[in-house]
């Protein structure tokens, strides 16, 4: 449960420590990029609150129940199914995949794209691709294979190792389906420079990326 | 409520984000070393979690319900005075003043020390002097005031600025009251090398520490 090297310390200060104290402790634990020193910090903090603002915080965290994983796509909304999927002004051809609501998020605020989205349950760390394979099919692959309207699959992956990964795998998955890979277009979102780079401070890939990629004016 | 430089992005992120998301989000945003990226990851985290992880969650948030603050010494524990303030076999002419309750359960785990703690109610920026004496007037002056039992004060600090700040601060306060000044012996922990220590790499103010303070043997 926890990483070797805080077992012991942890053994020991659970030793001393109330119970309340370290039965949340361990739950901060398991948040991400939290280690026990934080989780510690962070019920300390919340035991200086005045009791109103715990209860809040209660609250809020009751409300999650309110929330759904939409039973198509995966983002999370109030309905059963999103609003986004519901939309039938939206592009039903097109579906862009990425790892966590949060790039939904980014996406959406830009608001040019008019397709569909597909959120992925988790990141996937590159060792874990065997596992993988059991999400994807559960969810992304019925999805395709009963929906015969979608006709592109964009990925909207992070531009690094995990990212390229991922992509990599599921396009693999796609093109061992004989029909798939005849129905689909796969893509990914262009490369290139971002606003307000320095040439001179481009890494090399990215600069190779928007000479390549270039365009006429 | 937030840095400036996330005020506009939080501000875009709340036009899209669910109402439940966005609450909780902002609560996260608050806890010790955690910005809005960090409090967005947790809430996601949270969703994810199969709904009797939450409501255990929940319920162990409502614990912390029955933890008091030490209405002596401001440790935290089941009784409105902690069983260390409790204790009678423990020495109560001598009182240990630490930053927090961290610090306290470092010094207890040891199991040396038998003499009463001061917990602060937090630890104190340096540009803060002005209203900690506050703090300290309403806590620790008022304890040592009226508890003519305590005879010496053993600062606990960090040994940095903040630390040796919080020690000046509280030894000036208590040298400008005669009656204190003249009862209270102030003192602070032994500096010298740490265990493990390699000569060559130690830093010479802890080198010069551990020569002034050397022990016949």
């Amino acid at each position: 449960m926890y990483r070797c090297g805080a077992s012991l310390s942890l053994l020991l200060f659970f030793m001393i420590y109330l119970k309340e104290v370290q039965d949340l402790v361990e739950i901060f634990s398991h948040f991400p990029g939290i280690g026990p020193k934080a989780a510690q910090r962070f019920v300390f903090y919340l035991l200086r609150q005045p009791a109103k603002n715990r209860t809040e915080f209660i609250e809020r965290l009751k409300a999650l129940e309110n929330i759904y994983s939409c039973s198509i796509c995966h983002n999370f909304s109030n309905h059963k199914i999103c609003p986004i999927c519901q939309d039938s002004q939206r592009d039903h051809s097109i579906v862009l995949i990425v790892a966590r609501p949060q790039d939904l998020i980014a996406i959406e605020k830009m608001g040019h794209y008019k397709g569909l989205y597909h959120v992925l349950e988790r990141e996937l760390e590159p060792i874990e691709q065997a596992n993988f394979a059991k999400i994807i099919t559960n969810n992304l692959l019925t999805r395709l294979k009963k929906n015969k309207e979608i006709k592109e699959l964009i990925f909207g992956f992070d531009l690094n190792i995990k990212g390229e990964g991922m992509a990599l795998y599921i396009s693999n998955l796609i093109k061992r389906d004989s029909e798939l890979k005849k129905r689909l277009k796969l893509s990914k979102m262009a490369r290139g420079l971002p606003l307000g780079a320095e040439i001179e401070y481009a890494d090399e890939i990215t600069l190779g990326d928007a000479l390549k990629n270039r365009k006429n004016i």
